[in-house]
Formats: structure tokens, C-alpha cells, sequence
């Protein structure tokens, strides 16, 4: 599904999520069927019963089954990092992504704990895109062939994908995505990140303002993507695009994923729904950002790291939810009493 | 621990719950230094990083962990089922018990996703209590021993316990707890449990009323535990005070087991640190008891259904937080940059 030879790579895309299929409305009806049956009090499972349903919707598979999940981190080099915008080196990115590979970071542990694969995509984290204040980020055919990358993730028959990222800066990055897409002021989009004290915020402000300006008033989704984003984000946003078109279920994580899935929200309203969003992120304006896209996230644990860290989380909600709906008695088969 | 054959009982728990030891201070700080040291920003991992310091304290571990966590249901039957209170017959309580032991139940898959082991502990589901409108649900005598029996529940080396339980009826129970021990109306503590309709439900209301007017003004929870309680209530309670004692991190689940959480915190206060809350039921009032206890649920999934379901959940997040701080590599370990 390469799109990085294509001569209108943008238009392409555009065709791509024009075309995105809707839920599998026979696997959800066999869903609710088989859920009206099983041993529990009718709609006492609350959300665990909601994402069973969606699985289903957005895989085609019932009963729906979590066989292979993963966690795709996507890393990326910022260079608006060197405006005093983070609270840590961009050095850091390289290192973290050795960090994945030995085993060390959080995502490791919340990926062993819920069985869950990992794959780090390291996208040239030595070699920082230009910082958005002054330059854009990628120009159309880096962007385009970025995404495509993203889209190409998925091999291996992944069952469940949950997006991750890491990139020093790229809260500054996902919040003049933001501000480009949604409007309002620069102050309304960014938060302390990684720990950044008031003067970090205030240089953060300045910064989100400075590419947002050099946008003049853009509005396409993709032209604010390459201009103002990252490669990360526009990685993401290609592997959401392409997890909708081969019925792979997406769990979006934080601050910064969730700008991959706005860009995507912007070109189509309803390119969400296969994804489901972990939780709500300790980095202010991720709640605003909910809500403009219409999702309530699984759950509120004050996190802020990134890595796909609540995504994993949430796949284990997930899974918890498969296995719910396809192992559990009906009625009949265990004899137990219905309601009176 | 039996306290069955002792000549005053309640007097023998009462000094109990006044004799609950602290948190391990010396394990709160060293996963304090430790967390200070993984390889992500400072606090980022929000109620992740706070589960980590609660298990250390209340099991004295450090690093902490999870590696026989259970779940423990207790099935008791209520005279008061008989009333028109629920939607379903408590016929149900025994094929329910059959279902645990069969592996259908929605229990059973989440406590195999989870790898959590699962005990059910039948308090004579063939012989109700005394209907509570009528009757003391229990002697002191019995309500003592019941609660010795939960105590019992944590044999084996178990370092997470979650509290579960089944019981027609037993919302009703619940809600007569609370209005016994929070005052207010017995419409502030009743909701529509399995899914009673509106006539159900003022049943309910009723009944609760009918209960709490046997009370007289009584105010030791003992008391109000064993007249308008009910077995599995007496005996999540016991386990609560064990677990403390024996220093073993407590789930509380939903709204029934909330109740025995309840009664303990009337005793004393501070009697629940050692316990996480799970999740807010949608069970109409249990956030207002949360409140109440201080307490702030990890996740809203509008659940309902008992069993240890959320807390079962839970579980899952605690390993998860487990496993993080024992996994994580330090700054050092990694070679990865601090904060700058």
C-alpha cells in the first residue's frame, strides 16, 4: 500500500479516507444477540459489553478475538526541540529508543503484563524536521510517503493496533496541530509536556503561535499536518487511515496521538470510529480535544508519558472485553434463571 | 483467626480495627527514590505511579508485586429476595455458584485474561437470611463468626485480594447498610440493582425504609451490619480487617462490596487505606457512598454486575503498575538524559 511513488500522494489520501467502510452491521447484530444471552444481568457489563460490540463492528470477527495486538511507537526528532520548549534534551529520543529495545521503558512492562507485541519505528530520530516556527515540517511527497509508512505497520496480521509515539518537543508540535485545526488561541492548546516549568509554557505559547501564523489561515487537514506536525503524527494518521480500510481496531493514546486522529476527524467526521480513545491525558487541552472529537476516553489516570503507555492500558480493558463476550455461559447452557 | 467460640465477639473485632497497623513507611519511600529514578518524566505516569506506593505500603514489599492476586466471591441468599425487590429469582444464587464453578461466568474470563485466581465461598446460598423488613439478618454470634469465615479467605500466600460477591437481594441489603450508616432517605441509597422496573424499585424503597425503621436509632456499625446486613457483607468485611492485619492490598469492587468497606470505615476511618476502589458502579448511590469514604474510583465503565467484575479489572492495572516500577530501567541503567 505504498503511496510514496504516487504523483498526487495528498489527493490519494484524501480518496483514501473518502472511502473508508462502515462498521460490519451483521457481526454487531450477532454481537447483541449473543450478549442478550450470556449469564449477567442485561447491560450490567456496561462498557466492557459497548467494546465488545465495537470490535466486531470494526473487525468483522465474531466472536470478536484479540489474538495479536500491538504497540506501533513511532519516534521522531523535533527541531523546534532547541526553542526551550521541552523539559529534556532532543538527545533523549535516540536514547529512548534504545531503551524500547533493551526492554527498559514503561511501554515494556505494560506490553509483557498484557501480552502485548511492540514495535518501535524509528523515523530518523537523528535528523530533526525543521522547526515549524520558521519552516514547515515536511513538504507534500515527505509527508504523503511518511504516512505511508505509517499505513505499512500493520503487517502480520495485527488484530488490534494501539498508536504510540515518542519525540522530544512533539507536544509543542501536536498542539500547533491543534490550534490549526480547531482555531482559538495558541494558550489554549499547549500544557507543561514532559514537566516544563512556566518559562518552557511561555516559550511554548510563542512558539505554537509562530507556526500557526505561517499557516495564514490553511485549513486543509493535510497541508496543516505537513507544515505544522511531525513525522510521527503523519505516520499515525497514515496507519489509522489504513487500519479502517483492512478492519483493524485502533486504540488511540494521548495528547499526541490523538493530534494523528484529529487530522484524520477533519477530513471525515466519522474516520474515528474504529478507534477507540485509552484515556484522558494529565496535559492540558487533551480533554478539549475529546470533546471536540466527540470521545470519551476509557479512563482518567493523570498520565503523561506517551510511549502508547495508556493505550496498552486499555488493551488490556480490551482483551478483558473479547474474552468476556466469547467465554462466558448463556443462560441455556448453564441453566441459570433469566430475569422474572 | 477463628473468632467463632470467643465469648464477645464484636468486642474482639472492635479492638481489631482499633489495632490496624500504618502504612510501611520505610517501602513507601523506597519505591518513592526508585520511581524517581525509572527512565520518564517525573509524575508522568499519574495513578500508575500512586498504585505502585499504595501496594508497597500496605504490603511492606518493595519492589512491590502481584504474583498470587485472587479473587474471592461470597454467595449469600436474601429472605428479603422474596419481596418483589429484584428482577431475578434467587434460585439464581445457587446456579450462579455453578457457574463459577463451571468457568462460564463473566468472572471467570476476566479472572483468566488477568491470570488472577478466583475462590467462591458459598454462606449457605440454600438457607436465606431472615427477610430484613422483618427480622435481624443475623445473632451476633453468627455476624461474628460470618466475618471470622471472610478472615479465613486469605489463606495461601495471597498478596492481592479483590472482593467479590453474588446474592439476590442484595443491593437491597446494601442500600439498608448505607441508609444505616449515612443517614438520609432510603431513596438516597437505592437503585434499580439487576434491573427491577419502577414498581421494583419502590419495593425496594420500602423494604429499605421497613429495615432501617427496625434499627431505632441504632449507630455501632456492628449493629447495623448484622440486623439489616447480610452474610457476604459481614464476611467482605472480615476480610477487609484480615487483609490489613496481614498486611494483603485490598480491591473493593461495586456497590455490595462497598457496603462491608462501609461498615469498616465507620469503625474507623482510616480503616481503608489498605483498599483501592475499583470503579463507580452504575448502581444509582455508590458514587455518593465513594464520596462518603473519600475514596476516588479508578474507572466509570458503568458496570453493574457484582462478582468481583471491576475489581477483577483492576487487578489487571495493578499488576501493570507493578510491573512498571519493578521493570523500569533508571536513567543511569539506560544511559538516557534527565531532566535538563
Amino acid at each position: 500500500m505504498s503511496l510514496s511513488e504516487t504523483a498526487l500522494p495528498f489527493d490519494d489520501i484524501r480518496n483514501l479516507v473518502k472511502s473508508m467502510p462502515g462498521p460490519d452491521e451483521e457481526a454487531l447484530q450477532k454481537v447483541r444477540d449473543r450478549d442478550s444471552q450470556l449469564t449477567k444481568p442485561a447491560g450490567s457489563l456496561g462498557r466492557l459489553e459497548e467494546i465488545a460490540e465495537w470490535l466486531a463492528a470494526w473487525s468483522g470477527n465474531t466472536p470478536p478475538k484479540v489474538s495479536r495486538p500491538m504497540v506501533a511507537i513511532f519516534a521522531s526528532a523535533h527541531g523546534v526541540a532547541d526553542e526551550g520548549v521541552s523539559a529534556f534534551p532532543s538527545a533523549v529520543n535516540k536514547q529512548m529508543v534504545e531503551n524500547f529495545a533493551a526492554g527498559g521503558a514503561a511501554i515494556n512492562q505494560l506490553c509483557r503484563v498484557n501480552d502485548i507485541g511492540l514495535k518501535v519505528f524509528d523515523l530518523a530520530v537523528d535528523m530533526p524536521t525543521p522547526s515549524i516556527t520558521r519552516e514547515d515540517a515536511m513538504d507534500e511527497a515527505n509527508c504523503a510517503a511518511t504516512m505511508a509508512y505509517g499505513m505499512e505497520a500493520l503487517a502480520g496480521g495485527i488484530d488490534l493496533i494501539c498508536l504510540g509515539e515518542m519525540g522530544i518537543g512533539n507536544t509543542t508540535v501536536a498542539a500547533a496541530v491543534f490550534h490549526g485545526l480547531f482555531g482559538g488561541e495558541a494558550s489554549d492548546w499547549i500544557g507543561r509536556g514532559t514537566g516544563v516549568d512556566d518559562d518552557g509554557l511561555a516559550r511554548k505559547r510563542e512558539a505554537v503561535e509562530k507556526a500557526v501564523a505561517r499557516l495564514n489561515g490553511e485549513t486543509d487537514p493535510l497541508e496543516i499536518l505537513r507544515k505544522v506536525g511531525g513525522r510521527e503524527i503523519a505516520a499515525m494518521a497514515g496507519l489509522i487511515i489504513a487500519a479502517r480500510l483492512q478492519r483493524v481496531p485502533v486504540i488511540v493514546d494521548g495528547f499526541v496521538t490523538t493530534a494523528a486522529a484529529a487530522v484524520v476527524y477533519a477530513m471525515n467526521p466519522s474516520g474515528l470510529d474504529h478507534c477507540l480513545f485509552a484515556h484522558v491525558s494529565a496535559e492540558h487541552a487533551h480533554g478539549r480535544v475529546l470533546e471536540r472529537l466527540g470521545k470519551d476516553a476509557l479512563f482518567d489516570f493523570g498520565m503523561r508519558l506517551g510511549e502508547g503507555s495508556g493505550a496498552a492500558l486499555a488493551a488490556g480493558v480490551v482483551k478483558a472485553a473479547s474474552e468476556m463476550h466469547s467465554g462466558m455461559a448463556t443462560f441455556a447452557d448453564a441453566g441459570v434463571s433469566g430475569k422474572s
